[in-house]
């Protein structure tokens, strides 16, 4: 059934408007620039026609019934618009106004309201209190932004749920930099309808989507939602930042949407036993979203690293090997077969005991030829990869050679540090869906993130 | 003496050359790039003239004395011109060379040879085994790197002392993005003659530098060092990032540097002990630089939080507050009457407890109010500010609002998240030298290493 909500024909947006400081504005606007095929349907009983559409004053005047509707209207007016929706028999309605029960008890009736106006019927409400959904496959974006202050993703393969709106448009604007795709965008808002455990059983389902992304300030129906992830995460991995971790900042949260949050042991617990990877914070979030939908899993904990520059090569062996301030996996202890023939196919000044270390000289080809050897090393569990552009014979083609060890036996995960050029490799590499992030530190996280979802996936394995 | 070293009034570079293929080719050309207001010397037996520079045969032929001198000759030539250098009376040299104690007992005993010619002379090296050095406040740039393909920073306050080259000029070029400035960077390499110790010497009293940042895979002279350190940290703050911290990587870090690594517990000890800041990774390095030489110190542990959007004020507090993956900070609790007056500024739904949730409506004059009624509330030590350019109503004057409170009895940390117009505003931050970074854990980091510093200054003021 949710399937009429990620694949509308038509999108009314009541409240759109021509006036540029009007939130119907915006949305109308991120809605035609979005590329949707279907039908948009503003609505407003002042206006005729802008931007080439025809307005209409009511939904009810509307000929073609959208399956979805955003009402852009203060909290006062949304509840004779949803009215209208349910009437025309709309089946998900985007609630954008503010001002129900994240204001205490006057706004919780106000809510509960709109919960009679859909009671019986098959009209389902995203939101209130949402900044709206953005859906790239088919160019739905009922996002609610400033013009030019932020920047969507492309298509791709994550599929991202926030609870807070801000969080959840702040986080896509900043993976932009490296044009990392999504599957679809969802902000809940107060959720007093639609809520993540629904959007989990979807998303499970959906083809497009190879991990699920939720950000939670609360998880009001944690034996539901937790349960629902365990039944996911064999098949589809799951990260969740749950956040509101300590009593003074559990009440923050509340303050902010509402909700009463839980004791984070507990909450630390449940995720854990579902098998979700929990992050701590918005970079984490979309970096193992990454590295979960575009990896295989990884089956042990010793890792080889090759890079270009010694010292990275060290940093990133303190991160793993270490288990203060870092992950406690291991370096992998390379075979002296391995060696000797790294050796035979590297600058004779390079290193090829684990970290392997090109040096400046090192190629695309030594990338090529080592990744191949290490593919054949049985003391090798997985990849990190360091290809710095700022060394000369480094370059572009290398995003190819590693795409051709994808999928292998040895997840690769790659490092690419600077400026300019390396936020342009680095968008290469997202194009192959390969992860690849910006900071040594960044690289070990996502590293653990696989680490940690594939040894949940190997222990219920084993369990059987 | 290093007055010298930092202030040439010319530079000779050995081995310079038109063919850029040569690393003489990348020396010169960065040199000449670099605005350097005194003499160029290029040094080449076979050239005439390039780029409008006159070469010399060789370095007893040139008239005027440089106090600097590169040589970008194979270790096999090197030799030979280091005892041109010496007999001219250079007084630094910097070997790029490779092929020394790096490459075990037979690079040694090269090593050892350098040693030889500079002995009994006024004549010092830095190197061998380096990339080079670079002082943007005279326009000294003797980086070996690749035409294009890295950004070198502009003029500012924090001096960058790397062991590892590569390391170092990937640290710069990360930085770039924000136009980071320093105030000199200088890879040590082997460190056969000049080395940290000396160096710090120099910083300490260095008027330019506001903050010392070193990266380190061994410290051979640790007692000396550390003592060093101790001696500086009272009136300027350093910070270390040591690698090769476990038995693991400390293999590598021996095999790329040719230094042996010291146990971790007791380098972790010292630098405590020192009062430097230890730093973990590249970003960590200069983003902790940053704060330091930046910020004023900072007199407990009660943050107050502005934001614009309440999940990273969330996510912030879960990081200050908890002591499981955070920093085991406190939110401050505002009084009522702060709060009353907070209320009486910002609009009607914005959350006054702390963090303090301004909303997307929250404005550059909302946030110059309640950083103003901020600073009386004797409840809070410092501040952390998101003003996030995705709202409307912010913009880059929130960075002159900010900067006034600059040098308050609060610092005041900013965080910036998202992507174009997030990075420019960090870059308005940056020129104020206020310290701004690009997401939640990077701020709440350099908090950290603000009050692990200020807390150490108390400790040995009250011990006195």
């Amino acid at each position: 059934m949710l399937k009429d909500l990620f694949s509308p024909h038509a999108v009314a947006i009541i409240g759109a408007s021509q006036d540029p400081t009007k939130i119907g504005n915006a949305i109308l606007r991120n809605m035609i620039d979005s590329g949707y095929k279907g039908n948009i349907i503003p609505i407003n009983p002042s206006s005729q026609e802008v931007m080439g559409l025809r307005f209409y004053p009511s939904i009810d005047k509307v000929d073609d019934t959208p399956e979805l509707a955003v009402i852009a209207l203060p909290a006062s007016r949304t509840i004779d618009a949803l009215k209208g929706c349910v009437e025309r028999g709309v089946k998900f309605v985007i609630i954008i106004a503010g001002g129900f029960s994240e204001l205490g008890k006057e706004g919780r009736d106000r809510e509960l309201q709109l919960l009679d106006i859909i009671k019986g019927t098959d009209t389902r409400i995203i939101g209130p209190n949402t900044l709206g959904v953005y859906f790239p496959h088919i160019g739905v974006n009922t996002a609610l932004t400033s013009p030019g202050r932020m920047a969507f993703l492309p298509k791709g393969e994550i599929a991202f749920v926030s609870q807070s709106g801000a969080l959840g448009l702040l986080t896509m604007d900043g993976v932009s930099e490296y044009n990392v795709g999504i599957s679809a965008f969802l902000n809940l808002g107060n959720r007093v309808d639609l809520n993540e455990v629904e959007l989990l059983d979807y998303f499970a389902a959906d083809e497009l989507t190879k991990s699920i992304v939720l950000y939670l300030e609360s998880v009001p129906k944690g034996r539901e939602f937790f349960s629902k992830v365990k039944e996911i995460t064999m098949k589809k991995p799951v990260v969740v930042l749950k956040s509101g971790r300590t009593e003074e900042s559990a009440v923050a949260a509340s303050l902010h949407t509402g909700a009463m949050a839980s004791d984070d042991a507990v909450v630390n617990g449940a995720i854990s036993q579902a098998g979700a990877v929990r992050a701590y914070d918005e970079t984490e979030m979309m970096d193992f979203g990454r590295v979960l939908a575009y990896s295989g899993r990884i089956s042990g904990d010793r890792i080889a690293i090759i890079t270009t520059a010694g010292g990275v090569g060290v940093i990133t062996a303190d991160y793993i090997s270490s288990k203060v301030n870092g992950i406690g996996m291991r370096l992998a202890s390379l075979s002296d077969e391995t060696k000797r023939r790294i050796r035979e196919v590297v600058v004779p000044f390079a290193s090829v005991n684990n970290p392997i270390d090109l040096t400046a000289d090192g190629s695309v080809d030594n990338f090529d030829k080592v990744i191949g050897i290490l593919e054949e090393d049985d003391e090798v569990d997985g990849i990190i990869a360091y290809p710095l552009p700022q060394t000369p014979k480094m370059g572009v083609g290398v995003v190819d050679v590693i795409n051709k060890y994808k999928g292998g036996r040895k997840p690769i995960i790659v490092g690419v540090l600077g400026s300019k050029i390396a936020k342009e490799l680095i968008i290469e590499f997202e194009k192959r869906k390969i992860p690849a992030y910006p900071s040594v530190h960044r690289t070990v996280k996502a590293l653990e993130a696989l680490r940690s979802y594939s040894r949940y996936v190997e222990r219920r394995r084993g369990s059987r």
